[in-house]
């Protein structure tokens, strides 16, 4: 199991983790399989889009207003129920092909980690190729 | 494979199922890879998230009023359109990593089943190991 | 890894791929283990659900009209960000059992592809059976 390190600057960010998952699956050597991603952390989660610079605002914009802004029982014990329960919702793994030792995405497609309740200065992705 | 049965008591409920995951990545002995978690069931559904009684409160509330209540066509069929819905949309399985024996969660995740149209005397989770 | 391929007749539509997952089961020949489905798109998803004709219908309503119409930056490039957001929320990818060489799916249970910005001539997803 290898694990990807971030730091985030913002309260709602999106950032890119495909070449660490690329460069994952080629340090693993396995030619065929599945890479797992799974992000260690209940106010984060993680999604697959396009890398497009108006895309990746409008999708910070999305996940920060996903859920109506209420009067949640969390808030009293620590003041950031909706990025809890919003990354609950989005979801925190994928399981993305692996095939002839490469990542295997669609043209389009990029992995993002999502910060919902930043900055913060150390957040963890799990990351293993399994074999089929 | 091992199926993890539940009873549910209420309309909206989250279980926390982590220390069946537990007891199941112990039981099958593999000490590297993922545990496959598999509800099978269209009214229901998996998240990870914090266990703290605040938050699990905001979690029923947030999945029960997630979609707006509206004339679905299911509900001619069977009233529960809205679990259906619900469900389809949050997701129905989760892949979590294991490493030295033992599933690998962050500090604050545990993994809850989601009843949307309980109460029901049985629910089940499938549950996998598999080695990488 | 093999590659189903869709056509989609309409801009938002869903096609049940349930079959095509069984006979790639059926053709890996492998006994225990996870069935693993990506989509290998970002304005398209993948969901489990019932297969009813109304419910089908409710589901393409909901996902449609899932997030606000809005002035997304995204549709200043190409005019289909609400795709591309619903598309990263619901997610794109799916690990099902397979034991004694089987799908394993509940009794209501079928796996959908779900077209968000079509009619589309080609549309992939990749499916690989995981041993356990």
């Amino acid at each position: 199991m290898k694990t990807i390190t971030l730091s985030t600057a913002q309260p709602t960010e999106l950032l890119d983790i495909t070449n660490e998952l690329h460069d994952a699956v080629a340090e693993a050597g396995i030619q065929e399989g599945v890479c797992s991603v799974f992000c260690l952390h209940t106010t984060s989660c993680i999604i697959v889009n396009e890398h497009e610079p108006g895309l990746k605002q409008d999708f910070e914009t999305v996940v920060r207003e996903l859920l109506p802004q209420a009067a949640y029982r969390h808030d009293c014990v620590d003041n950031n129920a909706r990025s809890h329960l919003t990354a609950g919702i989005v979801g925190c793994n994928l399981m993305i092909p692996v095939h002839q030792g490469r990542l295997v995405l669609g043209t389009w497609q990029s992995v993002f980690f999502v910060e919902l309740d930043g900055p913060r200065p150390r957040r963890s992705v799990a990351v293993q190729v399994i074999p089929s």
